[in-house]
Protein backbone atom coordinates (compact mmCIF):
# COMPACT_ATOMS: atom_id res chain seq x y z
CA UNK A 1 0.00 0.00 0.00
CA UNK A 2 1.19 3.35 -1.00
CA UNK A 3 -0.54 6.82 0.41
CA UNK A 4 0.53 9.91 -0.57
CA UNK A 5 0.06 13.43 1.09
CA UNK A 6 1.45 17.21 0.12
CA UNK A 7 1.24 20.12 2.57
CA UNK A 8 2.37 23.64 2.88
CA UNK A 9 4.35 25.73 5.55
CA UNK A 10 5.19 29.12 6.23
CA UNK A 11 8.52 29.28 6.66
CA UNK A 12 11.36 33.01 7.21
CA UNK A 13 14.42 31.43 5.82
CA UNK A 14 18.06 31.77 7.15
CA UNK A 15 17.55 28.45 8.37
CA UNK A 16 14.28 28.71 10.33
CA UNK A 17 13.02 25.44 12.09
CA UNK A 18 9.77 24.14 12.00
CA UNK A 19 8.82 20.68 13.76
CA UNK A 20 6.17 18.93 11.36
CA UNK A 21 6.00 15.99 13.64
CA UNK A 22 2.23 15.84 14.07
CA UNK A 23 1.66 16.74 10.51
CA UNK A 24 3.56 13.42 9.39
CA UNK A 25 1.52 11.84 12.49
CA UNK A 26 -1.48 12.64 10.82
CA UNK A 27 -0.60 11.26 7.28
CA UNK A 28 0.37 8.16 8.58
CA UNK A 29 -3.14 7.55 10.52
CA UNK A 30 -5.30 8.86 7.51
CA UNK A 31 -2.76 6.32 5.17
CA UNK A 32 -4.16 3.02 7.69
CA UNK A 33 -0.96 1.92 6.97
CA UNK A 34 -0.11 -0.05 10.46
CA UNK A 35 3.97 -0.85 9.65
CA UNK A 36 6.07 0.25 6.75
CA UNK A 37 7.92 3.43 6.07
CA UNK A 38 7.45 7.01 6.20
CA UNK A 39 9.63 9.20 3.82
CA UNK A 40 9.52 13.49 3.90
CA UNK A 41 10.66 15.50 1.28
CA UNK A 42 10.98 18.87 0.81
CA UNK A 43 10.40 20.55 -2.66
CA UNK A 44 13.69 22.95 -3.65
CA UNK A 45 17.11 23.25 -3.30
CA UNK A 46 17.00 25.46 -0.37
CA UNK A 47 15.64 23.40 2.63
CA UNK A 48 16.49 20.43 4.58
CA UNK A 49 14.37 17.54 6.07
CA UNK A 50 15.89 16.23 9.59
CA UNK A 51 15.23 15.54 13.48
CA UNK A 52 16.18 17.49 15.93
CA UNK A 53 15.32 18.14 19.46
CA UNK A 54 13.12 20.92 19.12
CA UNK A 55 13.43 23.64 21.48
CA UNK A 56 14.41 27.18 20.95
CA UNK A 57 17.69 27.51 22.57
CA UNK A 58 18.49 24.56 19.89
CA UNK A 59 17.46 26.00 17.09
CA UNK A 60 19.56 28.90 17.69
CA UNK A 61 22.27 27.13 18.22
CA UNK A 62 21.98 24.88 15.06
CA UNK A 63 21.45 28.27 12.97
CA UNK A 64 24.78 29.86 14.95
CA UNK A 65 26.60 26.50 13.75
CA UNK A 66 25.62 26.39 10.08
CA UNK A 67 26.37 30.20 10.24
CA UNK A 68 30.04 29.65 11.44
CA UNK A 69 30.34 26.68 8.98
CA UNK A 70 28.77 28.35 5.52
CA UNK A 71 28.24 32.01 6.38
CA UNK A 72 25.34 33.79 4.77
CA UNK A 73 28.07 36.14 3.85
CA UNK A 74 29.71 33.78 1.37
CA UNK A 75 30.69 34.96 -1.66
CA UNK A 76 29.35 32.56 -3.76
CA UNK A 77 29.28 32.45 -8.20
CA UNK A 78 25.95 31.25 -7.48
CA UNK A 79 24.73 34.45 -5.95
CA UNK A 80 27.31 36.62 -8.48
CA UNK A 81 25.64 34.51 -11.46
CA UNK A 82 22.05 34.67 -10.75
CA UNK A 83 21.94 37.82 -8.39
CA UNK A 84 19.52 35.86 -5.81
CA UNK A 85 21.97 36.02 -2.86
CA UNK A 86 21.52 32.83 -1.74
CA UNK A 87 24.47 30.33 -2.69
CA UNK A 88 24.77 29.64 1.11
CA UNK A 89 21.13 28.14 0.97
CA UNK A 90 21.64 26.06 -1.74
CA UNK A 91 25.29 24.39 -0.77
CA UNK A 92 23.47 23.78 3.28
CA UNK A 93 20.71 22.19 1.73
CA UNK A 94 22.86 20.07 -0.58
CA UNK A 95 24.97 19.34 2.66
CA UNK A 96 22.15 18.21 4.76
CA UNK A 97 19.55 16.50 1.74
CA UNK A 98 16.01 17.10 1.44
CA UNK A 99 14.17 14.12 2.47
CA UNK A 100 14.10 11.91 5.80
CA UNK A 101 13.41 8.42 6.13
CA UNK A 102 11.40 7.25 9.08
CA UNK A 103 9.90 3.72 10.47
CA UNK A 104 6.21 3.21 10.83
CA UNK A 105 5.40 0.50 13.45
CA UNK A 106 1.62 -0.14 14.87
CA UNK A 107 0.13 2.95 12.71
CA UNK A 108 2.38 4.99 14.59
CA UNK A 109 6.11 6.68 13.79
CA UNK A 110 8.98 5.59 15.57
CA UNK A 111 10.79 8.57 17.33
CA UNK A 112 12.53 8.72 20.41
CA UNK A 113 11.08 11.42 23.25
CA UNK A 114 13.15 14.13 22.79
CA UNK A 115 13.53 13.73 18.58
CA UNK A 116 11.01 15.77 16.01
CA UNK A 117 11.34 16.22 12.41
CA UNK A 118 12.08 19.21 11.50
CA UNK A 119 11.92 21.72 8.14
CA UNK A 120 14.93 23.61 7.87
CA UNK A 121 14.70 26.02 5.64
CA UNK A 122 17.79 27.94 4.93
CA UNK A 123 16.46 30.03 1.77
CA UNK A 124 17.02 33.95 1.91
CA UNK A 125 13.49 35.00 2.17
CA UNK A 126 10.01 33.66 4.03
CA UNK A 127 8.51 30.76 1.49
CA UNK A 128 5.57 29.00 1.40
CA UNK A 129 7.40 25.14 1.79
CA UNK A 130 5.77 22.32 -0.02
CA UNK A 131 6.55 18.91 1.69
CA UNK A 132 5.42 15.59 0.50
CA UNK A 133 4.80 13.08 2.79
CA UNK A 134 4.80 9.45 1.37
CA UNK A 135 3.71 6.42 3.65
CA UNK A 136 4.69 2.74 2.19
CA UNK A 137 3.75 -0.48 3.92
CA UNK A 138 1.07 -2.96 5.20
CA UNK B 1 6.13 -7.43 2.75
CA UNK B 2 7.35 -5.37 5.77
CA UNK B 3 9.62 -6.89 8.21
CA UNK B 4 10.64 -4.78 11.37
CA UNK B 5 13.60 -5.56 14.17
CA UNK B 6 14.81 -3.62 17.11
CA UNK B 7 18.31 -4.07 18.53
CA UNK B 8 20.34 -2.45 21.00
CA UNK B 9 24.28 -1.36 20.99
CA UNK B 10 26.79 -0.11 23.50
CA UNK B 11 28.51 2.92 22.71
CA UNK B 12 30.56 5.04 24.21
CA UNK B 13 29.83 8.44 23.06
CA UNK B 14 31.89 11.56 21.28
CA UNK B 15 30.86 10.07 18.14
CA UNK B 16 31.98 6.69 19.04
CA UNK B 17 31.58 4.77 15.46
CA UNK B 18 30.10 1.29 15.79
CA UNK B 19 29.67 -1.31 12.52
CA UNK B 20 26.43 -3.22 12.58
CA UNK B 21 26.29 -4.72 8.83
CA UNK B 22 25.91 -7.75 9.72
CA UNK B 23 23.01 -7.23 12.36
CA UNK B 24 21.30 -5.53 9.84
CA UNK B 25 21.96 -8.40 7.15
CA UNK B 26 21.01 -10.84 9.65
CA UNK B 27 18.05 -8.74 10.16
CA UNK B 28 17.32 -8.72 5.73
CA UNK B 29 17.57 -12.86 5.71
CA UNK B 30 15.02 -13.40 8.74
CA UNK B 31 12.65 -11.01 7.05
CA UNK B 32 12.75 -13.42 4.03
CA UNK B 33 12.55 -9.89 1.35
CA UNK B 34 14.50 -10.65 -1.72
CA UNK B 35 14.44 -7.91 -3.45
CA UNK B 36 13.30 -4.02 -2.02
CA UNK B 37 14.71 -1.66 0.60
CA UNK B 38 16.33 -2.18 4.72
CA UNK B 39 16.27 1.25 6.29
CA UNK B 40 18.12 1.70 9.20
CA UNK B 41 17.14 4.27 12.04
CA UNK B 42 18.74 5.55 15.28
CA UNK B 43 16.31 6.39 17.87
CA UNK B 44 16.86 9.61 19.60
CA UNK B 45 18.16 12.82 18.80
CA UNK B 46 22.27 12.52 19.44
CA UNK B 47 23.50 9.74 17.07
CA UNK B 48 23.24 9.34 13.34
CA UNK B 49 23.61 6.37 10.60
CA UNK B 50 25.48 6.38 7.61
CA UNK B 51 28.22 4.40 5.82
CA UNK B 52 31.87 4.61 6.43
CA UNK B 53 35.09 2.02 5.33
CA UNK B 54 35.03 1.06 8.96
CA UNK B 55 39.09 0.41 10.05
CA UNK B 56 40.43 2.18 13.08
CA UNK B 57 42.74 5.06 11.30
CA UNK B 58 39.56 6.46 9.61
CA UNK B 59 37.12 6.51 12.50
CA UNK B 60 39.98 7.97 14.56
CA UNK B 61 40.05 11.40 11.49
CA UNK B 62 36.36 11.04 11.43
CA UNK B 63 36.06 11.86 15.16
CA UNK B 64 38.87 14.48 14.35
CA UNK B 65 36.95 16.33 11.39
CA UNK B 66 33.63 16.76 13.38
CA UNK B 67 35.67 17.54 16.64
CA UNK B 68 36.67 20.74 14.02
CA UNK B 69 33.27 21.68 12.68
CA UNK B 70 31.16 21.14 15.56
CA UNK B 71 33.61 20.96 18.82
CA UNK B 72 32.91 19.26 21.48
CA UNK B 73 33.71 22.53 23.88
CA UNK B 74 31.18 24.14 22.29
CA UNK B 75 29.40 26.72 24.35
CA UNK B 76 25.59 26.16 23.60
CA UNK B 77 22.32 27.78 24.34
CA UNK B 78 21.36 24.20 24.88
CA UNK B 79 23.86 23.18 26.97
CA UNK B 80 23.11 26.12 29.51
CA UNK B 81 19.68 26.21 29.35
CA UNK B 82 19.66 22.13 30.22
CA UNK B 83 22.78 21.86 31.79
CA UNK B 84 23.78 18.08 30.03
CA UNK B 85 26.63 20.18 28.02
CA UNK B 86 25.52 17.86 25.00
CA UNK B 87 24.82 20.65 22.35
CA UNK B 88 27.55 19.51 20.15
CA UNK B 89 25.79 16.05 19.97
CA UNK B 90 22.24 17.68 18.81
CA UNK B 91 24.14 19.44 15.94
CA UNK B 92 26.34 16.78 14.66
CA UNK B 93 23.34 14.79 15.01
CA UNK B 94 20.92 17.17 13.03
CA UNK B 95 23.75 17.71 10.63
CA UNK B 96 24.14 13.97 9.22
CA UNK B 97 20.68 12.02 10.34
CA UNK B 98 19.15 9.52 11.66
CA UNK B 99 18.60 7.49 9.46
CA UNK B 100 19.80 5.33 6.22
CA UNK B 101 18.30 3.43 3.32
CA UNK B 102 20.21 0.77 1.59
CA UNK B 103 19.03 -1.60 -1.33
CA UNK B 104 18.11 -5.10 -1.14
CA UNK B 105 18.93 -7.45 -4.01
CA UNK B 106 18.71 -11.43 -4.09
CA UNK B 107 18.53 -11.01 -0.03
CA UNK B 108 21.45 -9.26 0.69
CA UNK B 109 22.06 -5.47 1.03
CA UNK B 110 24.09 -4.01 -1.51
CA UNK B 111 27.13 -2.31 -0.44
CA UNK B 112 30.66 -1.64 -1.65
CA UNK B 113 33.39 -3.97 -0.31
CA UNK B 114 34.91 -1.41 2.15
CA UNK B 115 31.82 0.22 2.93
CA UNK B 116 30.31 -0.33 6.10
CA UNK B 117 26.98 0.53 7.89
CA UNK B 118 27.75 2.46 11.05
CA UNK B 119 26.08 4.14 13.80
CA UNK B 120 27.78 6.84 15.54
CA UNK B 121 26.83 7.81 18.57
CA UNK B 122 28.02 12.22 19.11
CA UNK B 123 26.60 11.88 22.70
CA UNK B 124 28.44 13.17 25.65
CA UNK B 125 28.43 9.57 27.48
CA UNK B 126 28.40 5.92 27.17
CA UNK B 127 24.81 4.60 25.91
CA UNK B 128 22.75 1.66 24.97
CA UNK B 129 21.48 2.56 21.86
CA UNK B 130 18.08 1.57 20.41
CA UNK B 131 18.20 1.11 16.59
CA UNK B 132 14.96 0.22 14.40
CA UNK B 133 15.93 -1.95 10.82
CA UNK B 134 12.42 -2.38 8.67
CA UNK B 135 12.67 -4.13 5.35
CA UNK B 136 10.29 -3.52 2.86
CA UNK B 137 9.99 -5.77 -0.28
CA UNK B 138 8.97 -9.36 -2.04
CA UNK C 1 6.26 -3.87 -6.51
CA UNK C 2 10.40 -3.93 -6.74
CA UNK C 3 11.89 -2.71 -9.19
CA UNK C 4 15.86 -2.77 -8.96
CA UNK C 5 18.31 -0.85 -12.11
CA UNK C 6 21.89 -0.63 -11.99
CA UNK C 7 23.70 1.99 -13.79
CA UNK C 8 27.12 3.27 -14.26
CA UNK C 9 28.59 6.74 -14.73
CA UNK C 10 32.43 8.47 -14.84
CA UNK C 11 33.27 10.99 -12.62
CA UNK C 12 36.24 13.01 -12.14
CA UNK C 13 36.74 12.96 -8.81
CA UNK C 14 37.62 15.76 -5.65
CA UNK C 15 33.60 16.30 -5.40
CA UNK C 16 32.85 16.65 -9.12
CA UNK C 17 29.09 16.80 -9.21
CA UNK C 18 27.02 14.94 -11.76
CA UNK C 19 23.46 15.11 -12.76
CA UNK C 20 21.33 11.87 -13.08
CA UNK C 21 17.66 12.97 -12.32
CA UNK C 22 17.13 11.81 -16.06
CA UNK C 23 18.69 8.33 -15.74
CA UNK C 24 16.71 7.40 -12.39
CA UNK C 25 13.31 8.83 -14.49
CA UNK C 26 13.90 6.60 -16.92
CA UNK C 27 14.33 3.59 -14.07
CA UNK C 28 10.85 4.97 -12.91
CA UNK C 29 8.98 4.73 -16.11
CA UNK C 30 10.79 1.64 -16.67
CA UNK C 31 9.34 0.49 -13.66
CA UNK C 32 5.74 0.79 -14.50
CA UNK C 33 5.18 1.79 -10.93
CA UNK C 34 3.01 5.06 -10.36
CA UNK C 35 2.72 5.96 -7.07
CA UNK C 36 6.18 5.14 -4.20
CA UNK C 37 9.32 5.80 -3.70
CA UNK C 38 12.58 5.91 -5.54
CA UNK C 39 15.94 5.60 -3.76
CA UNK C 40 19.27 6.17 -5.46
CA UNK C 41 22.59 4.77 -3.56
CA UNK C 42 26.15 5.23 -4.59
CA UNK C 43 28.06 1.68 -3.93
CA UNK C 44 31.52 2.74 -2.32
CA UNK C 45 32.57 5.16 0.70
CA UNK C 46 33.66 7.64 -1.34
CA UNK C 47 30.48 9.34 -2.91
CA UNK C 48 27.29 10.67 -2.07
CA UNK C 49 23.85 11.35 -3.58
CA UNK C 50 22.22 14.47 -3.09
CA UNK C 51 19.80 17.26 -4.74
CA UNK C 52 21.39 20.56 -6.05
CA UNK C 53 20.21 22.97 -8.32
CA UNK C 54 22.50 22.12 -10.95
CA UNK C 55 24.46 25.02 -12.73
CA UNK C 56 28.28 24.86 -13.24
CA UNK C 57 28.87 28.42 -11.17
CA UNK C 58 26.96 25.93 -7.52
CA UNK C 59 28.86 23.46 -8.54
CA UNK C 60 32.18 24.82 -8.47
CA UNK C 61 30.66 26.62 -4.81
CA UNK C 62 30.01 23.65 -3.72
CA UNK C 63 33.05 22.28 -4.58
CA UNK C 64 35.17 25.63 -2.49
CA UNK C 65 32.98 25.14 0.04
CA UNK C 66 33.86 21.14 0.83
CA UNK C 67 37.13 22.40 0.29
CA UNK C 68 36.98 24.41 3.13
CA UNK C 69 35.19 22.74 5.40
CA UNK C 70 37.15 19.29 4.66
CA UNK C 71 40.21 20.00 2.88
CA UNK C 72 41.74 17.63 0.06
CA UNK C 73 45.43 18.39 1.67
CA UNK C 74 43.89 17.15 5.06
CA UNK C 75 46.57 14.73 6.75
CA UNK C 76 44.35 11.14 7.85
CA UNK C 77 45.52 8.41 9.60
CA UNK C 78 43.60 6.42 6.98
CA UNK C 79 45.74 7.97 4.03
CA UNK C 80 49.09 7.85 6.30
CA UNK C 81 47.87 3.80 6.81
CA UNK C 82 46.98 2.92 3.66
CA UNK C 83 48.89 5.02 1.03
CA UNK C 84 45.90 6.02 -0.92
CA UNK C 85 45.42 9.89 0.00
CA UNK C 86 41.95 9.86 -0.14
CA UNK C 87 41.20 10.48 3.94
CA UNK C 88 39.42 13.55 3.12
CA UNK C 89 36.83 11.53 0.68
CA UNK C 90 36.17 8.88 3.23
CA UNK C 91 35.13 11.80 5.74
CA UNK C 92 33.11 13.85 3.03
CA UNK C 93 31.27 10.86 1.62
CA UNK C 94 30.58 10.03 5.38
CA UNK C 95 29.13 13.44 6.35
CA UNK C 96 26.87 13.22 3.42
CA UNK C 97 25.58 9.79 2.96
CA UNK C 98 25.46 7.53 0.21
CA UNK C 99 21.92 7.61 -0.92
CA UNK C 100 18.48 9.45 -1.08
CA UNK C 101 14.86 8.87 -1.50
CA UNK C 102 12.54 10.81 -3.91
CA UNK C 103 8.61 10.51 -3.86
CA UNK C 104 7.14 8.62 -7.34
CA UNK C 105 3.94 10.18 -7.81
CA UNK C 106 1.69 9.56 -11.16
CA UNK C 107 4.72 7.86 -12.41
CA UNK C 108 6.92 10.69 -11.85
CA UNK C 109 10.23 11.72 -9.33
CA UNK C 110 8.77 14.71 -7.69
CA UNK C 111 11.61 16.84 -7.54
CA UNK C 112 11.72 21.00 -7.78
CA UNK C 113 12.19 22.86 -11.01
CA UNK C 114 16.12 23.78 -9.91
CA UNK C 115 16.44 20.94 -8.20
CA UNK C 116 18.63 17.81 -9.68
CA UNK C 117 19.54 14.25 -8.42
CA UNK C 118 23.15 14.16 -8.55
CA UNK C 119 25.87 12.02 -7.52
CA UNK C 120 29.20 13.49 -6.00
CA UNK C 121 32.18 11.90 -6.33
CA UNK C 122 34.99 12.80 -3.44
CA UNK C 123 37.85 10.02 -4.51
CA UNK C 124 41.05 12.11 -5.55
CA UNK C 125 40.86 10.13 -9.09
CA UNK C 126 38.75 9.63 -11.96
CA UNK C 127 36.14 6.48 -11.12
CA UNK C 128 33.58 4.72 -12.96
CA UNK C 129 30.84 4.82 -10.30
CA UNK C 130 28.16 1.70 -9.88
CA UNK C 131 24.72 3.51 -8.83
CA UNK C 132 21.49 1.46 -8.26
CA UNK C 133 18.25 2.31 -8.20
CA UNK C 134 15.55 0.41 -6.26
CA UNK C 135 11.92 1.39 -6.97
CA UNK C 136 9.15 0.28 -4.59
CA UNK C 137 4.96 1.02 -4.85
CA UNK C 138 2.16 0.15 -6.66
Amino acid sequence: MVFGETFSIQTQGFSDIKDVTDTVQHTVVKSKIKNGLAHIFVVGSTASISTIEHEPALAEDMKDQLEKLIPTTLRSRHSQTWGDDNGFSHIRATLMGPGLTVPVVDGSIVLGTWQQIVVIDHDNRPRLRKIFVQVLGE
